[in-house]
């Protein structure tokens, strides 16, 4: 398996599972002397989740992107914590689903919705961390190691998201629509990140 | 992050919605006494929102990678307004589905549909011009600046299309079938269009 | 636009229009005391759907790749003729969730079932027709024109495919069980077909 | 047909069918004073089916990039016997679903969906024991007949294979979650076996 085949794969579900949010979002019944316009505005939980989705899977795109920019050579742990990774960003439209559905109710059923839409997000933080720790920690995969500091400050900022995660895990409890808006500044800020830190590239493979 | 690399993630989105589309027609419910003949055309609006959109993301794709043909290298800029043009493109499915449920109804749900269906086409349409705006700012990201005569010109005709998509927009307040037949009209001026000016390429990649 | 970059499009479509019939296919409701194995069984007309048309729209794709190993560059007429046939090929699911749906009903929905179905391979057909035809008119979108004697044979074949579809069609309002029967035994003979003719080919790009 | 055309085309149906998955787990309904943490938990088979699916797919995958690494080109039997074993692996988001329905249950309605699995395991297993004979029966579509002894002994592993599907099948009408526990277990088991004899690769490709 070349590291090539190996992120074509990947891309391709990124590509679907970002692609696939939309079926979530259906159109709503209209009640009785209801007009369309307020059963779609009621719906803005759907939008939201679809929002906050896109943009995070989007830049779990990127994300693996730039880990496997590095990568030199596939070996068999590579394979099985890439699967484990893909296999929570393709169950994110669930949670979102989840979240659309019973936001709005408030109470146990918001918490509970935002609880496990965070609880996907942190599986999927740390099986990132667990898959760029496996790819540097010698130079058997990578073209080249990068420098130690290097590596460490990634690894910090691994720990910083997942930290990050943790608090929107927990702030399901003190208030749903919070950690949700907290999920939205984080999809922003990595969106920003990791374009701001997009090398020149591409002259030479265009 | 290559050029190649962001446009074959995107051709994938793009591949993927135009053929999911069609998840959102489903086999009619046969009424006592009645025939599936009739059943069937009853759902007219499905089909037609399957035909406009279909033909419109088509069109969005060719337009994608004819920006794409010129870039030269990706910056963190270019992958966020893709990453938001893509945004709008992958939702097209939904407000399909709300004309296609609620275009028959007339009044104020046909209204609301046809605003709603129009109103996300004019978000896509803003974010390629931001797209191209940012793209052809100066030669940083392409081959070669083509002139600035052309640039102009390309940039009257995003405009153009802003102002249909206004007019289709506000059409819906007019007539929502009209706004969706405007829709239809504007897709296959574009297709045309866009196949008119397909410069002869191919033979050395081929 | 490349002829590789058309085809990788159009492959994408066929592999997701090919991937998403599964979700016609829904978990049978179990009647009260009733078993699932019976609840399964009576949805036979699913299986055979599903089966039908994957294997057509794997014709379809086989079909497709044959026609563009010959094109060198893509003009504008090619592009909507694509578009067009893509257009027909990805919407397969529709009919065939028809078809599943009110087969088994027998009477006036079985005939229309049957002929929605039919109805969509001949539009198919004719694309593809169409497109062949645009592609061999002259040389100019080819490697090199296939000797006369060997175009004309193939347009045969199209043909002859558009009347066994005329046939299927019209066999609707026979007997629909039958008209599927012929689609089925169609769509295997064309696989076999399609493969018995397939040339050496491959090391070189290996 | 290029044996990179037909993997890419395969690559993408494995891409698609293991993230539609997901879409078989819906947002649950909450009983009348009841909490939505006790609704998703109830819906345990929903999850179990997911990520038995999920890295069986991955499985089928890697098994099938494994396969298609040493041929050099495409005949017609390959081109069948591909798109016979694809009919089956994405059929098995339709199984899942039936057992996600119908596991807690108990009694007919889960061992019948859980035969129903199995069955459709089994089916692909033999596609793929049918495809890895075809390929291997002679030097014909291989870079290099692989020594006849490696040959017997991958020929082993898939008769093993299809020992343990029968297993799990009639494991069904004993106890329908210790069939799905050994489905489970074949999929964690294969995953790491393959990914063990996963041979560096991709230097060059690079």
């Amino acid at each position: 398996m070349t590291p090539s085949r190996l992120e074509a794969f990947s891309d391709g579900v990124f590509a679907i599972v970002i692609t696939l949010l939309v079926i979530e979002i259906r159109p709503p019944q209209v009640q009785e002397g209801g007009s369309l316009a307020a059963a779609l505005a009621r719906q803005w939980p759907s939008y939201a989740a679809y929002l906050v989705s896109f943009v995070s899977i989007g830049v779990m795109w990127m994300n693996h992107h730039r880990i496997f920019d590095q990568v030199r050579r596939v070996d068999g742990g590579l394979l099985v914590l890439n699967l484990n990774l893909l296999l929570w960003a393709a169950l994110i439209p669930f949670p979102a689903s989840v979240v659309a559905e019973y936001l709005r109710d408030g109470g146990e059923p918001a918490t509970t919705a935002l609880a496990l839409y965070g609880g996907v997000y942190l599986l999927a933080a740390l099986s990132f961390s667990g898959l760029y720790a496996w790819v540097t920690r010698d130079d058997a995969l990578l073209h080249r190691l990068p420098p130690r500091e290097m590596v460490r400050a990634s690894r910090r900022r691994f720990m910083l998201g997942i930290g990050a995660y943790l608090l929107a895990f927990g702030l399901s409890w003190v208030s749903a629509p919070l950690a949700l808006a907290l999920h939205a500044a984080m999809a922003l800020y990595y969106a920003f990140d990791q374009a701001s830190v997009e090398r020149p590239e591409g002259a030479a493979a265009a």
